[in-house]
């Protein structure tokens, strides 16, 4: 129970930075977001000019939340965010380039402590506090958004790897001298299929290679993007079911070796993409179960985040400033 | 130190089941394998005659140390052996089909507490407390026999999954719609080209499928194994050099996303084709680094098991005997 007599920190700050956009929130202890907002990720070439912006809008909040006093700490997701140094390294999808002490520089403009993980590593952490993974010992946790994150839950507990950098499963090869990744120089990763951006480059190819009527062949090429194909799909567009078939089929290939490597009794995905539902998570499902040897056949849920947009990487991302000492 | 008045069990057994053959060892408290031998694992369809065969063979060598009573128990290490429920289920590489309660049996027929897992779990338990990994806290063993086993090692503890299948990177898909495995009806997995068996396919494939002049031509076809194609490349055989490359780019493919998922400091490898030294090593590093994103390449060590032939997996398995209640 609550002890109202002792003044303690009761608020935590959540952010969540992703290829497109960075949300964060006020956390309360129960997973409650008090208040939130949202900056685009892509506004400042200097990551100085971001937190500047971050620092702004963030403030606001904190006003509102009763003043920084309140606050234990902050907890970031960032894409090749490193748990162990605090830093992003060498991240293909975001303006800034190399190694960014980013732990580092957001504790010296807000003077609170702070946390980093990759964003997927948090999404995994607040689905397990709060989400679809309540209660999970064994799951891995998928973003699909403009590119692909994961985080991997093995013996109830979050796979760093030696270095902080465990769970990159959006850049496994899954496909050999495939589709080229701008971001990273790689061929055939899963983020280059099984993302916003893998949706739209698989549309433009089938319309390009075949000829199969389309309502989205009345689209420039450069204003294509996922929201018109799901659109599409939605209203039977064949062409627009292949392209979620396809990314379903490859998709599952991924999960499948996924479930060979650490055996979850659940995947959770997240994200644009799963907004398709059944267009995408059947082709999934199906492709998954067939490219798993028998032993795991029949045996992993493939469950969809519930927790409302963007709320699971925030949740996660405060949970680590629970965490921290 | 060792208080020698107290009469205690000293000595365990390690089993270890391989598709071809079946090795066992007792072993003291110091990880020295004290007298060892081997049985064939094909010579009985019905898992009764193995352990009956298995019994007699191993009843010689607890004789020779002392009897029974000197014994804490039983580990064994065999493909799809499940850690939780003491069962293989469904191993494609094994004469024994669907769910066979190994533990239970083995047990039953020595008296004596069995715990079983995975080959190359066992395998990768050895390399922790006596091998290459000692004192490392995240890394892969992967066995290159019959077959390619695996065991993940993250934050210090082998991932078991959910259901105690989890390392079973052999099946992983790598070349989708490539080479069928005849065990588990799956195309393009690694097993089917990083192992023996995988080695004499390409080996074949490249004889029939090009000009290229080689001495392996001179053998027939029903008689090529990876004893001859090793042999040959070492006498400088361009195609039998060329079967290793291939072979390399592969098991280097399947290294990389490995990495990108769980990040280890190592990969120990293990088993008849890390025989074939930088033949088999060189392309494996090379493909592993070119299929990496930036932030995992240049740290990652490749090495190999120098545990005495196959004592990795006795010890490992006689490893669990210790940990056993």
């Amino acid at each position: 129970m609550a002890d109202n007599s002792i003044v303690r920190e009761q608020l935590a700050i959540g952010i969540d930075i992703g290829g497109t956009g960075t949300k964060f929130g006020i956390v309360d202890h129960d997973g409650n977001v008090l208040f939130n907002g949202e900056i685009s990720t892509r506004t400042h070439d200097d990551v100085n000019g971001f937190i500047n912006e971050l620092h702004v809008e963030l403030s606001k909040l904190i006003e509102k939340a009763g003043g920084i006093g309140q606050f234990k700490g902050i907890g970031v997701g960032a894409p090749n965010g490193n748990y162990y140094t605090g830093t992003i390294e060498y991240a293909p999808n975001l303006p800034w380039k190399g190694i960014i002490p980013l732990a580092k520089l957001i504790e010296a403009k807000f003077k609170l402590p702070v946390t980093l993980t990759n964003d997927a590593n948090a999404a995994a952490i607040g689905e397990m506090m709060y989400g679809a993974a309540k209660g999970l010992r064994d799951f891995i946790m998928i973003t699909l958004g403009t590119g692909v994150g994961s985080g991997i839950v093995a013996n109830g507990q979050l796979i760093y790897g030696h270095d902080g950098f465990a769970g990159e499963l959006g850049h496994t090869i899954i496909i050999p001298d495939g589709r080229m990744h701008p971001g990273t120089g790689k061929r055939g990763s899963l983020e280059s299929y099984a993302s916003a951006t893998g949706v739209k480059y698989t549309t433009i190819e089938l319309l390009e290679t075949t000829t199969e009527p389309s309502m989205l062949r009345s689209i420039p090429k450069e204003e294509i993007d996922s929201k018109k194909v799901y659109e599409a799909a939605i209203q039977g567009d064949a062409l627009a079911r292949h392209v979620y078939e396809y990314t379903g089929r490859i998709l599952g290939l991924a999960l499948a070796n996924a479930v060979m490597f650490s055996s979850p009794s659940a995947i959770v995905l997240f994200g644009g993409l799963t907004k398709a539902g059944d267009l995408i998570l059947k082709p999934t499902r199906e492709h998954m179960e067939a490219n798993l040897i028998q032993v795991f056949q029949n045996k992993v849920k493939i469950l969809i985040s519930h927790l409302k947009e963007s709320d699971a990487a925030i949740l996660g991302a405060s949970a680590l400033a629970w965490e921290k000492r």
